[in-house]
């Protein structure tokens, strides 16, 4: 397994391997990574000749009071997993690498942003897509791995994927979760004993609100509340939201007749989970 | 020689190429093509194992008041002038192929863009490297050839291709001229021959500045001082501007101790003509 922190090096390496009409499974991360990561390095390495994974906590996507300095990072545990799973090629890049400058052009992103976690964190999703445009350029992916736990994130790098017309196939990996159905977050660590309890009961309400739909209901907010109602009764977290939308354009419906997804957001003392649930008209699942 | 209307078709054909190893040379156009694309893709034809031509008339990049709907169209004689310098394949994308939905995001351009004729055309390079973006996504280039005519666009692509990592390699074309100097450019024809005889004290001017350089100048207030006044006694068109800056930064110098561009635009009755010239401290030509 190969460390490179140079740009040119890996864009070396990816062109020869394209060259050789090899495929390379992507996954770009910003490091300290769980078992949801575990499981986009392991579809990668089943589908592709090479696998890339990208370490990088990108100061772009951080709004200005959220703590960049300290986002948590391990390298030395990162790299382990990256040789677990056979990768063959970790890309480890210094800030001063990837913005060695000021930009000239900045891109900003209009639809699918706004909504769900975006509504909370303006210039977040710029932030992810230039530095997945840059990713995109210098990894050269055959295919792109993201968890569906980040479903916001997943529909905006579809919309940056069909806008500029990227070579490369998005590949959409449902959320891991613990035996209970709570979904895997480094978060997790700090609820306390009560509330880890209580945050099964998010994916739960979900699952009841696409109940819902599959036994007939068309109306969103009739889902919305019964799902709010469920949920507020069954935890003392404080709900940030619970939203019904298009998926992937992630727009408001009036009436149940596409793929949605229901999303909820609740703020426990020390964390704030996120989960979802996407299915058709009929309610039947369409990632888990 | 193969023409692709579809982008799906022109990426098979790419990733084709890209996987045998073969070199791409690329030269996007909106068509119309004289002599200044003909060199672009003679130095293509040269360079690389594979020449695609694109012709697209993009809306993206024509302001409000500039004429889209009369833009010149020939494809005929273009696909000749393709077929002519041995071209693989011409992509000519209808609008709805290039744009089949609002885009979810979208390119701003902060550096570069606000000087010499992007002063006048606002909204301009956005729809250039838009449109660019997509296109290197499309073809795939190992190289793409743009004419120095048109340096500040250079300028911008420059940009662009650093500030997203693109893996290709820019090729700077001299500007094609006529006997007499005057840039070659489809709106010679609308100069009434007393212009035309004027049109070529453009490139003397700028080359008059040039030589003030060359001659020990540092100021480069002095320089567009005797540009103009040399312009302005030889010809009857209305300079628009006359600009020295640092290339291709494109900011404006105090003193002239990096590479610069000494740019004109003038306007005559039917006609807007542009020039420059690139040159290094010394004064010495760095690109015709």
């Amino acid at each position: 397994m190969e460390i490179l922190t140079n740009i040119e090096d890996v864009q070396i390496k990816t062109a020869e391997w394209v060259r050789e009409g090899k495929t390379i499974g992507f996954v770009p991360t910003m490091g300290y990574l769980h078992e949801g990561h575990e499981r986009l390095l392991e579809e990668a390495r089943k589908e592709n000749d090479h696998v890339i994974l990208s370490i990088f906590v990108n100061p772009l996507q951080f709004g200005e009071n959220e703590d960049l300095d300290q986002y948590p990072r391990d390298e030395e545990h990162d790299t382990l997993i990256a040789k677990k799973y056979e990768t063959d090629l970790v890309f480890l890049p210094h800030n001063e690498t990837m913005y060695p400058r000021p930009m000239s052009m900045n891109l900003s992103v209009s639809k699918r942003a706004d909504v769900l976690c975006g509504r909370s964190r303006p210039g977040h999703f710029e932030g992810v897509v230039t530095v997945l445009t840059k990713l995109f350029n210098i990894c050269r992916p055959t295919r792109a791995y993201f968890g569906m736990k980040d479903a916001q994130q997943v529909a905006v790098v579809d919309a940056l994927i069909q806008d500029f017309n990227i070579p490369v196939t998005l590949r959409r990996v449902p959320t891991v979760r613990e035996s209970d159905g709570l979904a895997k977050s480094s978060r997790n660590v700090n609820l306390t004993s009560q509330e880890r309890r209580e945050a099964p009961m998010i994916q739960e309400a979900l699952y009841l609100g696409r109940k819902q739909v599959e036994n007939g209901t068309k109306d969103p907010i009739e889902v919305i509340k019964a799902t709010r109602q469920f949920l507020d009764s069954r935890t003392r977290g404080k709900i940030d939201y619970i939203e019904l939308l298009s998926y992937p354009e992630l727009e408001p419906v009036t009436e149940i007749n596409q793929t949605v997804i229901l999303a909820a957001a609740v703020y426990y003392d020390r964390a704030r989970l996120i989960d979802n649930v996407v299915f058709d008209q009929t309610g039947k699942l369409e990632i888990g």
